[in-house]
């Protein structure tokens, strides 16, 4: 964390309530030529579900390829996090290493190696390397536990901020917890790739319902921001559930409580996924874009996606200028069911262009004060159907390129 | 043409050949405050035939609407361009503005109105002002003939420098000529969106045949290459073939010259898709990107176009940065087959990465040398399969984001 805070984090770490049944540790393993603890180990109780959602890139980190298959068995008792080496397309010494630390882990546990999950995120094509792996854990499995902050500051890599997220939920008459961490802004960072997010909640939740539910929550949440549109090989997010709070456990939308988590963790991943696009590298400001009227919630989304990563709409928002045609381009470029003469533009609450044409005497005063506040609305009624969708993102600014150009990897 | 020109541009405008059926006019509108030629008039010989392309925009403006019907009718007698207003997303008097200059033309010339084509590029979002254009058209019918150059520029809205090309070919024992101007980069200027293209020949084409030709050669120049990736609303090119060359008209693949006359065609589309790139807003670098081994061409060209599209990638190459990990990224975010362990990249003459991991005794310097030049070459082999495809995009630097957040439109 070498560069100085972005202007769009919150004031301090919020809180986040400990979770009964996770134990968190840090280590300096040493992978790059920073002093900094590198090494993240949640330690999970025995009985925990596990349930993950990867990169959809072709060409994925191992860590991503050995994670999928592990989620599925839905069991986990370990996560080790590596920052400052991504370790992805790095062959077989790279899958090599992770099988390494995943032996390790599980003699010192004394589970199966596949309730053992890693991730790596950091500098592409360089092996991670199995010395350094080895004397992190070596610390880290026996190091004293740590707060939800440390271990959010230690996931990190370009990172600004700290981020992590709490909530609660009433489920069968008891109190569950949640909480979480996140790292990254998607593929932004010179060579930092990676969005990593975890939560953890001492609910009791069958393992598929758990995968369900994160599908669903994460459709909402992390799939709906984008910073520059580029992908990393290794994001990942991951949900451990220990169920230390007792009760049966969740296993279906019908059950006592299923909704009251669901809407707790769609809470914390969205606020997790807002504070990644608070530390876009550059951004200056938060952008809210609210389609509604496309042909499906799935078409809003597309068209949401693709104003939100216009380059031309996102340095009209960092220039503050009230570009409304770049987001009808952005909208007639997204490929989606749309008809000009229905369309609908508002900034902030000004309604701009309605039905393929400017508003009759619009008046820009009210939607420049908008534009030069921190925090942006567009709103877009396609006007033909009732799908909606929210997406998140924010400008382009000299500081995006000076981060990705100037300095040299 | 206020901003100095890219330092990509060629050192003067091209040798283009006039073309027989063909007589160009400018004259000043007065669209914008700037003192210049904004109106441009081709008047046609009878019997020309005519092809079109127009962007996918689902919002697309009233002259791309008009263009793509008038074209299927395969005849043409004028075109019309008016520069720094792009008449998109402005309702019925938008429509009305179009409708009165075809009138105008087609009144002048004796022509049917479907004979007659209008392009505008400029500010979206506010109509076309019809005195202006009825003062223009005044002049223009009957101003003195221009050059190709003086066409070049009364087209252009932010671009720093002219674009033309020309070619010739051997149909049926007869030399047929080509000419070609465009203006623009994609949409990437301010509120200056578009590119448009027109081409203009002397040979007999038949017009089916002739967008058969058209399509084949967009697919492969003006849709191969990519600024910002944006799409404009009013994204046109037109090919016009006056006959005046003489001889049967060209109706086939089998036909006496068709080949080298569609290499002509493709020759002077690639010269004028690569003009547009070399003036990409804030362009340091022209960059060709090779993709090799894909599933196929389609499949290389999407690949080659995430590649081009990658906000990392093409700050990367600003800063002159080896930093392959990003190219791998763009592979694996294109959503094409691909299998990791296949990739390979190369930089220059230089093999960076094969089979999935970094070349074994990679040295960087040789990297290091190519990308300080202004020509980047990338190469990518996927490996599985025979479908490859070229595109050509520009690095992303503090200049695009000056020219579209700095400067208030």
């Amino acid at each position: 964390m070498s560069l100085p805070p972005s202007p769009l984090a919150p004031a301090r770490f919020p809180y986040v309530p400990p979770i009964a049944g996770v134990t968190l540790r840090t280590a300096r393993a040493g992978y790059t030529k920073r002093q900094r603890f590198d090494m993240t180990y949640a330690e999970l109780a025995e009985g925990t579900a596990v349930a993950g959602v990867f990169t959809k890139s072709r060409c994925p980190s191992y860590e991503v390829q050995y994670g999928k298959k592990a989620s599925m068995l839905g069991r986990a008792r370990a996560l080790i996090v590596n920052a400052g080496n991504s370790n992805a397309f790095t062959g077989l010494s790279g899958r090599r290493a992770v099988e390494t630390i995943v032996a390790r882990v599980a003699h010192h546990l004394g589970c199966q190696p596949s309730d053992v999950f890693v991730s790596s995120t950091g500098v592409i094509g360089v092996p991670l390397p199995i010395d350094k792996a080895e004397a992190g854990l070596a610390q880290v499995l026996t190091a004293e536990p740590c707060s939800w902050e440390d271990a959010a500051i230690a996931i990190g890599t370009t990172d600004t901020f700290a981020k992590g997220a709490g909530a609660s939920a009433i489920v069968g008459g008891k109190s569950v917890q949640l909480a979480g961490i996140v790292k990254g802004s998607g593929m932004i960072a010179p060579d930092m790739a990676t969005m990593l997010g975890y939560v953890f909640t001492d609910a009791a939740v069958d393992h598929s319902f758990l995968q369900d539910m994160l599908s669903k929550a994460n459709a909402r949440t992390f799939n709906a921001i984008t910073v520059d549109g580029d992908t990393s090989t290794s994001d990942t997010v991951l949900v451990f559930a220990t169920g230390q709070a007792g009760g049966a456990a969740l296993s279906g939308w019908d059950d006592d409580g299923a909704d009251a988590f669901y809407a707790a963790l769609e809470q914390v991943c969205r606020s997790l996924a807002h504070q990644v696009v608070r530390d876009g590298e550059g951004a200056q400001k938060f952008i809210e874009i609210n389609v509604t009227g496309a042909e499906s919630d799935e078409s809003a989304r597309v068209i949401g996606l693709s104003i939100a990563n216009s380059p031309l709409v996102k340095t009209a928002i960092a220039g503050e200028d009230a570009n409304w045609g770049r987001v009808v381009m952005a909208v007639g470029k997204a490929g989606e069911p749309a008809e000009r003469d229905l369309l609908s533009i508002r900034f902030g609450a000004t309604e701009v262009a309605a039905k393929g044409e400017v508003v009759r005497g619009y008046e820009e005063a009210p939607v420049a004060k908008h534009l030069k506040g921190q925090e942006i609305d567009i709103g877009v009624d396609i006007g033909i159907g009732e799908g909606s969708a929210t997406v998140w993102t924010c400008d382009l600014t000299h500081g995006y390129i000076s981060i990705n150009a100037d300095y040299r990897s």
